[in-house]
């Protein structure tokens, strides 16, 4: 590759600004690639969608945006946690940033087995990584998207038969202290659902999670309860967030709750 | 408005194009405003989302893209369908055009009782009103998003208690031959499915809507039956489809049926 | 309307929690509901997407959602950045709740003259007035979308002649410290694009708008500083953040930056 | 697996239908899953969202949305034109049915090489495949959604120096008669385009794709247009359909063409 010509045309990016301004980040977003993802139980074959940013200082006009593109191109297709934080860092020098950042979501596939027929079918789950960095330190936090059955307490309460159910959202937002898989956090979230969903149910099945979520009735409030005490016993989380979102059954809106858990 | 500055440039798109390839829809999409609807019980503030095109005659190189805007800008506010069938008719000559196409699409508001306590409030539709003509003849068509509940025959059968049910779309197309109510469509439509929906329900009504829906279970498939049946005996209707999606409450992915009235 | 009927009902959220959980924010969202707006030049007819929420205390179990929605059904037609901020604190003492929160999504309308014709048309923007309070205080906060042209330094530069220019987003962020239109804020942040959008542009204007963005390029850099220095000279405005996104006509992912403005 | 299970439970779908209304589609859609693309220069990992649905007739009550999971679940990973064709035929007898249809909607990426620089990048184009089949017949279809700039031929006219461009999507639509690689399709496409897109881009190859899009303005309508006179010479494709979207730079809506070849 010869570089020479792209040498002689001017940089502009490069010159200096006088607007002492500084730009938090700066950078690409939407960019759609092919990755392969380390899953608990294999590698898996995923598209992600990739962000990439630096902070920019006050006395610099522009980034040089092509480099994000060419970083992308030359990683190895798998990806872990610990490669994904690693990327932010690398684009400190990289970029010459003093702090730099990095996203990528993709739909992330786990095996389920049917509750009483025992057949398997994946279901897929949308996850979010993202990590900053300075040239000294890194974070790493992930969002993962946990669709569940959620039934209604009150309708179940009020009503001499039957009550209403849906398909809820949890979303889980939470730092990464330590190694973790992310279908353990997936699964400690759906233990706490009124049901878990699965790709494939037989009839027999269809009987387990219908009187599953019938016998265990939960809030939008009770979700995002439930799922925040699971969360803080599992190692390697902290800042935990848990959003849910109910697209209730008997409405054209959603009901949702948002619990931040402190400090223990 | 002085045009004279405007005609003193060249006019690209009048020229004569050589591909010998007519174009059958050109115009303009996505573009928002905002209109009066004249609903049944008065008139309703909405916004829309306006659709405007021509057919292309082979010779012609393009076609004057900025008339549409201004034709626009020149409606009273009040829409009705008669004025949606009529846009489509006033672009022919407009645009020198042997054909043309308008459509608009707008959130169209309901005022409901709830069933037990009595409380008012509103719920929205989607509608698409489109509208297509030559310089003797028009017609017009309509799509209307009615979301409902379902609830699931076969998980209430095979289940000691309880019933999986869920958000469900019903979309209803259907070409408009006479005068008619969209609000008489919307009611036909909520009345086939296992409950409606409602903006505000109270306790009293929360068990009403839940024991409905237990008591009136249907797959998607008996959704665009019910709803079919019904509006065949519609008068102002004809080329009927209806589709019904179910946001599965037990599954990641949506069932979904699809049933085109044949000509009675 | 007789309430004897809900009151004879069990009131399951109103029962005591032993979790020992806040949650922070509790309500509902994606309701769509016609609305009046106060603009600069007169009373505009939109539709509001709203969302209502309470912090809900440890001991409690459950919000009331209804009432929200109640809340809505009883507001006057026409709003104001004074009534979308008030509404949060109303909120308070109806779920009686130490804190409560507010959001309302529209499009806003604005007529445009075109640069040389001078023929009107209206342009749309996307708004989002959020409002959080306590029974003593409270804040509101502004989000605005505004489209924009951006033309590419670099690309013009480069170049014997042409220059790659896009649609972009601007999205800026405010607290709102005192009365402002936001018109003013929009009408700031078009001046420094490297040209405003319209919706409807004759030839003689198309030339003017082609000219003034070559004339003034802009990396999405430059737009986010540009801007940022233009509100800062505002009043009414504090904590302000700008967004700026290029859908990028040579590539198929944006180039994007943020800048948050310290405190002078 | 024990199916004995579900078979002792009753079969409400599999019942007699009374209401002598024939459903002509129904099944799933919106299910994601991993698949593997037999590209034109190797096998590549993608994800793709499936439908599958079915005629269900007259006196039947429902399908058996199980047994499409199902299906999906026993695939080989590898997916081809000719195996997508294939799907629909086996739905027929899986469902007893006299017609069914399937589609799978997934990116496919394709390596570009910078024109001046050389540097190669990926490329994300959407692919849907359709197949329709009875037990005798089927045929399938493609849609490829392919970004491209487009610059304004009238634009570039009246003015003294630059031109608007902006992104612009072209989707073809065609049937599929014999074998063809989409990677040819794609190709074609972009070469009637002001410029195609690229992954990564070096100043000296921004210079040559400024100048290429300047030097080639082209309407909507030319897009549509040379686009036909294209892919009409491409063997393996019929019913061909071409819509192009502009996301115009200097207006917040699009301009679009739909461009359908007559017979030959």
């Amino acid at each position: 590759m010869d570089l020479s010509d792209n040498n002689s045309l001017p940089d502009v990016q490069g010159t200096v600004d006088q607007r002492a301004l500084v730009i938090q980040r700066v950078g690409i977003k939407r960019l759609r690639h092919p990755m392969a993802w380390q899953a608990k139980h294999g590698i898996q074959h995923t598209v992600g969608e990739f962000s990439f940013a630096v902070h920019l200082p006050a006395e610099q006009k522009g980034t040089h945006m092509s480099r994000f593109v060419a970083l992308l191109q030359e990683q190895p297709q798998l990806w872990t946690i610990a490669q994904a934080s690693n990327i932010a860092q690398i684009l400190c020098p990289l970029l010459n940033a003093p702090r730099a950042f990095f996203e990528v979501q993709f739909p992330l596939f786990i095996e389920k087995t049917a509750p009483a027929s025992g057949v398997k079918s994946l279901m897929d789950y949308q996850v979010l990584l993202s990590s900053e960095a300075t040239l000294k330190e890194n974070s790493t936090r992930v969002q993962l998207q946990i669709p569940v059955t959620s039934l209604c307490p009150c309708s179940k309460t009020v009503s001499a038969y039957g009550a209403h159910n849906q398909r809820s959202q949890v979303t889980v937002y939470a730092q990464l202290t330590d190694d973790v898989w992310l279908e353990d956090i997936i699964a400690a979230v759906e233990k706490q659902a009124s049901s878990e969903l699965y790709g494939l149910l037989k009839r027999v099945d269809e009987k387990v999670v219908t009187e599953r979520a019938y016998d265990n009735p939960k809030f939008v409030e009770d979700l995002v309860r439930d799922v925040a005490i699971a969360l803080r016993k599992l190692p390697g989380l902290s800042h935990i967030q848990i959003d849910a979102e109910n697209f209730e059954s008997i409405h054209n809106h959603s009901a949702f709750a948002s619990l931040r858990l402190e400090k223990e």
